[in-house]
């Protein structure tokens, strides 16, 4: 039975285990510093289908059954799908699991969504109503790009805070029992809003989100960055991340140099081109599914915050001037 | 801690109990048969605000603010808010409860949200991860119609088969203890596409889903509508409740008369110039925080099977040729 720990920090008691992770993702992801550590790297950006919506559901659904497959698991051993996109009207996860014959929770929590599932899923399991849940979210450069800015024959310049949208999918298998890490402790996020009206600096928006969340894990903890190998960021990207550590300054928490950000790992920036980084649901999904979990699987880490952040605006409240809230949800994961 | 029935239900043991429901809806939903049970009727399309985005926000933030009130809890009592809508990028919620300073998590299950937000929130609560959980869900025909269909100016004209999106929200609080009725089981739905195109034809997307997780429901526990006093779907409208009856017919299943929808409920079908009826999230969470919720509390409803339904469309796939998947979650509520 999971127990209250301060007011926003909850201790699940059966330590769910995240027991595979999987993730494909588009050749500029794989092209960059965590190329090696992707399941798949698709070079068409169609992913062999008509539209780029379509794509993007195809590398969701293809990245479910590669970590059924990881897992050793069969479709028929998973309860519950917990996933989303940001797509309009959350389709490249409806369409990538509408023939997967199994109940489904679509979410929206932006780019924060894979925490999201994840904390949602551990509840899940706590409470008994499942045994094993996949967790998954996904982007995609060409249809975020068209829908959120321009279409891409227009060829749109890049201000200096903006991020590249991650065309990839993670998505791990959280149960009851099996080996991997485990999920201890999660931090659900609030909505905070600080004002940035730039929707094109998105990790602005984001970090006072994740600082409000971070803070609020280490006063209900009692922990430190001491207590962490890790204090990992969905993908505030390079100017979000200083924002960040600039906000817990301010506020007497020093990270002492235990943050990372999955938009900084996933690109080279000096090289490919993104200015701030990566940025999109499947950004943190991808790396964490992988990357992070092949660290805790070398016996590299072993107790990690992981915060997924998501910018929780659309183009329409932009364009009506309304600033952007930002939303991110953590979780403690422990090998 | 919850248990499998059969493949797709679950017993939530610490049986959740709602112990609150509020609803704000808009004139035309106030002037239908279930006007006196709403809390509010918001004469304005705008409700003060400067747009209809806005307006949805309002109402879904005033009408959590209402069934606050009704159930006698502070917002420091509520430990998380579960809540999403149509618009892009879910902002009605997301705008709505950025001033809550309450966890949050966005879900998005098109016109299913009200119960996918139940049923999780019942699990949450079963896990003990949460004492009091909000659930909540919104739409409105002026947003809702711009963003789907056309800009309210050109006058569309309305199909044959077409429902009116719901000015409204509805919200339930969801607690560990309290009066109310109460949460025993739930059927998570499956993604069901049997290969509708039209997007004004909702009703003919979403009943194959209805159906689907009535049967599972019926199988799982082996129950049938003798069982229940009321079998009531979300937003099937009058063409897809036909749909529903005769495709459970083929199945051997007969609701015998105790079928009714939230779409036909809400609104005059005959007087009130909408068609096939409504729908939109706010038309099933509306309909149910109120008026379901008081003929339990006015002792005519003992048990019955609620499924919010919806059609996980978005008119880019549409556009691009897709068909239309659905979804229906259920929950028995007993008195």
């Amino acid at each position: 039975m999971a127990k209250s720990l301060g007011t926003q920090t909850i201790v699940i008691e059966k330590q769910p285990i995240i027991i595979a992770g999987a993730a494909i993702v588009g050749k500029k992801e794989g092209d960059g510093p965590l190329g090696r550590y992707f399941d798949d790297i698709v070079d068409d950006e169609y992913a062999g289908e008509k539209t780029f919506e379509a794509a993007e559901s195809r590398i969701l659904r293809d990245t479910y059954i590669k970590v059924l497959e990881k897992s050793g698991k069969a479709a028929t051993d998973i309860n519950l799908i917990l996933s989303g996109d940001l797509l309009n009207q959350c389709t490249a996860a409806s369409y990538a699991f509408r023939d997967a014959n199994i109940p489904y929770f679509g979410l929206f929590g932006a780019c924060s969504t894979m925490s999201e599932s994840m904390i949602i899923g551990s509840m899940i399991i706590e409470s008994g109503s499942a045994d094993y849940v996949v967790c998954a979210a996904s982007s995609h450069f060409c249809s975020a790009e068209r829908q959120f800015r321009f279409p891409l024959e227009y060829g749109s310049q890049r201000t200096p805070t903006s991020q590249w949208t991650v065309t990839g999918a993670g998505a791990v298998i959280i149960g009851k029992d099996g080996h991997g890490p485990k999920i201890t402790l999660v931090t659900p996020g609030k909505i905070v809003d600080e004002g940035i009206k730039d929707a094109n600096n998105m990790g602005a928006a984001m970090s006072p989100a994740a600082a409000d969340t971070i803070m609020a894990h280490f006063k209900d903890t009692g922990r430190s960055a001491d207590d962490y190998d890790l204090i990992l960021t969905g993908d505030l990207g390079a100017f979000g991340s200083t924002m960040l550590i600039d906000l817990l300054k301010r506020n007497n928490i020093d990270l002492k140099g235990k943050h990372k950000d999955c938009g900084t790992l996933i690109f080279d920036i000096e090289k490919q081109g993104v200015v701030c980084g990566g940025s999109g649901c499947g950004c943190s999904a991808a790396v964490f599914s992988t990357y992070i979990l092949d660290q805790f699987n070398q016996g590299i880490l072993k107790r990690i915050l992981f915060l997924a952040t998501g910018a929780l605006l659309s183009p329409t409240r932009t364009q009506q001037g309304e600033t952007i809230p930002g939303i991110a949800h953590a979780l403690c994961i422990e090998a």
